[in-house]
C-alpha cells in the first residue's frame, strides 16, 4: 500500500487509508511519500516485491495531484479521458447545484492510457489498473471514502484481494484491557498460557489501554487462550473482540433498559463526546453537564459550596455530590461524574496532575467514588479518564 | 522514517511517529511494516537511499518486540548490555514503587554491539545508532513520547538533522480555510495568483476544512500570496498559520475578556471537548449542557416546551431558545447552541441527515441564529458542526 501526497509525508493529515487497509487486510507494508516523482517512481519499484500493490493519493483536483503523471511517466504512455466518469461527474455536479465546474474538476477523468479504467461509485476522479510483471497495482483517490469504496469494489472482486496476515492464521482474536501495565500483562500470559501459545500473540498498548491479539488458526487454541484471559486477567479486561468500548456500553444500557446521565468537570464533554460516537446513544445518554466553573457545579448539580470550599473540585465529596446530584437533577438511572487535574499545571500538593476523581451513582444505591492517578500529558489523562469510566460502567452493568 | 510493528501495519494504532517525524522534517518517506525480518530488512536496505533513517518500535519488553533482534541480523552481530540503562531503569521502577521487575523489561537495555547506544531520557529501552555507508541509522522506541524525546535529543544534536522540506523551501505558511470546496479554493488561487506562484502551494482537504500551504524561499512571495488569500478569500479563512483554530477562538476570547457558554444537541461535547483541549480554556469557558433529551433542552437551558412540539428540536427556533437560555442559565458573554441530525437516521422531509441549525448568543445583542448542511456520515457532521462554531466563534470575536 502506497500514500502518495506531501500532506501525509509532511504529517500534516492522518494516513487514515494505511490505517484502513492495514485492518481490512491485516499486515501490509505501509509506504508513504510526497508528490514527487523521485520518490514514487522508486516505490513502486520497491513495492513490486508484492502481489498486489494498492495506491491512494494524488487523482483529485488540484495543481499538486499529480500521481496520474507519475504514473504516466512510469508506463511511459499518455493519457485519455473516461468519459463515463466526466458524464457521471458533470451530472452530479449539476445536480447537486454546484455551477462552477472548473477545468481541474474535469482533469479527474484522466487515466494513464496504458492502464484500464475502474469506475468510482462514490466520488470525481476515475480509478485505474495495471499489471507489470507479477504484480497488479490499483491506483485509486486519497479521500477516504473514495478509496475504501474502490478499494471495497475492485480489489476485492478481481479475486486479487491480498490474503489476510491470517494466511498463516486464519483468526485474530483481540482482547481490550484497561487498567494494566503492558508488561504486566505480558508477563502473566507468558506464565499462565501453555507453552505453544506464548508466541501466538501481539500486544498493542494506546492510550486508552492494551489490546492483546491472538493469531492462530486451531480452535483448540482460542479456547485455551480465552480460558488463560478468563482466569487470570478477567478484572482487567473491557471488550472481547473488536467493538470500541462505548459500543460495548451502549448496548448493555439498551439491553438492561438503563438511562444515563454525565457530570464532566476537566474531560469536559469528551466522556458524552465519546458515547454519542455511537449511533443510537440518544436513546440511552439522557445528557450532560459540563460542568468546567464551580457555578456550575453548584447550580446545575448541586454541589454544596461548603464542600467545594473545603474539600475543593478535585475530591472525593465533590465527585460524589456531582454524581447524585446528576442522578437527581438530570434524572436517568445511572449516573456518571469525573472530576480531576488533567494539567498542564501542576495541580498542588496531594493533588498532582493526572489525579482524577470519579462518582457512580446507580438509582437506589448509594454512590461509589473512585480516585485515579494517570500518566501523561493533558490528553493523555483525559482520554484515559473515558477510558476508565466507560470500563466502569460496563463492569457496573455486566 | 521506518516504523516496525505489526500494530501499526495492520492499522490497529496510528502511526503518530510517522505524523510527528514529518511534522518536524518537513517531508520523510515513511514506511510501516511488520514484525518480520522478510520485510524489516528489505525496508533498511530501500531506505538507504536516504542520509538519514530513523527507526521506530519494536524496542519494548514484549515477545513481539523484534527489533534488535533484526538489527543484530542486519548487522551481524550479537547484543551488548547497556548497563547505566539497566541500572537507571531497575532504579526508576524501584522508584516509581513496581515490584514486579520482569526478564522481558531487562531484555530492554540490550543492543546490537556493532551499534552505539543512545540514552533514553524518558522510558525504557535503549536506543542505538550505527552508520552503513553514507547513510546514518537511528533505532528508537516506539512509544510516541521516548521516540520524540530521543529523535528531538539525538538526531537533532548530532548535527545530522535532516533539513526541512524546506531545503527547497525555506517557508511553509499555512492557511487553514473553513466553508468552501477544495476545487473552489483552488480556481479562486489559480485565477488569482500571479503567474509564478500558482505552482507553489499544496491544497489539503481536512474533515475540518482544507489548508493551504505556500512553499516558498522568498519572502515578496510571501507577502503576494496573502494579499491574494485576504482580497478573495479572507471570508473562508479561519486561521493564518498552524494554530489549531481552537486555541485561536481560546486566544481571543482571553483578549477580549468574554466567558463562552455552550449548549449542545447533536454535538453533545464535542464542541466543549475541543474547546477544552487548549490548556487554559478553563478561564473562557463556563461549562457547557450536552442537552440531547429534550428534558434537558427545557429543564436547564430553558427551551419552551411548545416549541418542541410545532418547530421540533432542529430548528431555527429551537437552536435560538437553547443559546438565549444558555446565556441566561449558564452565564457568560457568549453562549453558542448546535441543534441538528448527525445520521445516520436518513431524518424527515424537510430535515435531512446533515442538517444543523447554530444559535450565537452575544450578551445584550439578539441571538443570530443559522442552518449549515453538511455532507458525510455521523463523525463527519459533527466535527464538521463544530468547526463551524469555532470558525463562526472567531468570526464575532474578531
Amino acid at each position: 500500500m502506497l500514500a502518495i501526497g506531501n500532506e501525509v509525508a509532511e504529517g500534516r493529515v492522518d494516513n487514515d487509508n494505511a490505517r484502513w487497509f492495514g485492518r481490512q487486510f491485516g499486515r501490509t507494508i505501509a509506504m508513504a511519500v510526497g508528490d514527487d516523482a523521485a520518490e514514487v517512481l522508486p516505490a513502486l519499484r520497491f513495492l513490486s516485491r508484492c502481489r498486489v500493490v494498492v495506491v491512494s493519493g494524488g487523482l483529485g483536483p488540484t495543481v499538486d495531484d499529480l500521481t496520474r503523471d507519475f504514473a504516466c511517466r512510469w508506463l511511459r504512455c499518455g493519457v485519455q479521458q473516461h468519459r463515463p466518469t466526466l458524464r457521471k461527474f458533470t451530472g452530479k455536479l449539476h445536480r447537486a447545484g454546484i455551477k462552477d465546474i472548473t477545468p481541474n474538476n474535469a482533469a479527474q477523468a484522466l487515466y494513464p492510457a496504458a492502464a484500464a479504467p475502474l469506475d468510482n461509485p462514490v466520488g470525481g476522479a476515475v480509478g485505474f489498473t495495471v499489471r507489470r510483471a507479477k504484480t497488479r497495482y490499483y491506483f485509486f483517490p486519497g479521500v477516504p471514502k473514495e478509496f475504501r469504496a474502490m478499494v471495497t469494489r475492485h480489489v476485492a472482486r478481481g479475486g486479487r484481494r491480498p490474503k489476510r496476515s491470517a494466511a498463516r492464521a486464519e483468526y485474530a482474536d483481540v482482547y481490550q484491557f484497561t487498567g494494566v501495565p503492558e508488561s504486566t500483562l505480558d508477563t502473566i500470559l507468558q506464565e499462565r498460557l501453555p507453552v505453544h501459545l506464548r508466541t501466538r500473540y501481539g500486544i498493542y498498548p494506546k492510550l486508552r489501554g492494551v489490546d492483546v491479539i491472538l493469531r492462530t488458526d486451531q480452535g483448540r487454541d482460542r479456547t485455551e487462550f480465552r480460558k488463560t484471559v478468563r482466569a487470570h486477567l478477567e478484572k482487567f479486561l473491557v471488550v472481547e473482540g473488536d467493538a470500541a468500548p462505548e459500543e460495548k456500553l451502549v448496548r448493555l444500557l439498551r439491553r438492561r433498559r438503563r438511562r444515563l446521565a454525565l457530570a464532566e468537570s476537566c474531560t469536559a464533554g469528551l466522556l458524552a463526546a465519546t458515547i454519542t460516537n455511537v449511533p443510537g446513544a440518544s436513546r440511552v445518554l439522557i445528557g450532560g453537564v459540563v460542568a468546567y466553573s464551580n457555578a456550575l457545579k453548584r447550580k446545575f448539580l448541586g454541589v454544596r459550596p461548603d464542600t467545594l470550599a473545603r474539600a475543593g473540585a478535585v475530591s472525593r465529596e465533590c465527585a460524589k455530590e456531582m454524581a447524585s446530584g446528576a442522578l437527581k437533577k438530570l434524572g436517568g438511572d445511572i449516573a456518571v461524574s469525573i472530576t480531576g487535574i488533567a494539567g498542564p499545571t501542576r495541580g498542588t500538593r496531594g493533588k498532582p496532575a493526572g489525579t482524577v476523581w470519579f462518582g457512580f451513582a446507580v438509582r437506589g444505591n448509594a454512590v461509589q467514588t473512585e480516585r485515579q492517578r494517570f500518566v501523561g500529558d493533558r490528553e493523555a489523562v483525559r482520554e484515559r479518564s473515558v477510558a476508565y469510566a466507560i470500563s466502569r460502567l460496563i463492569r457496573l452493568l455486566a
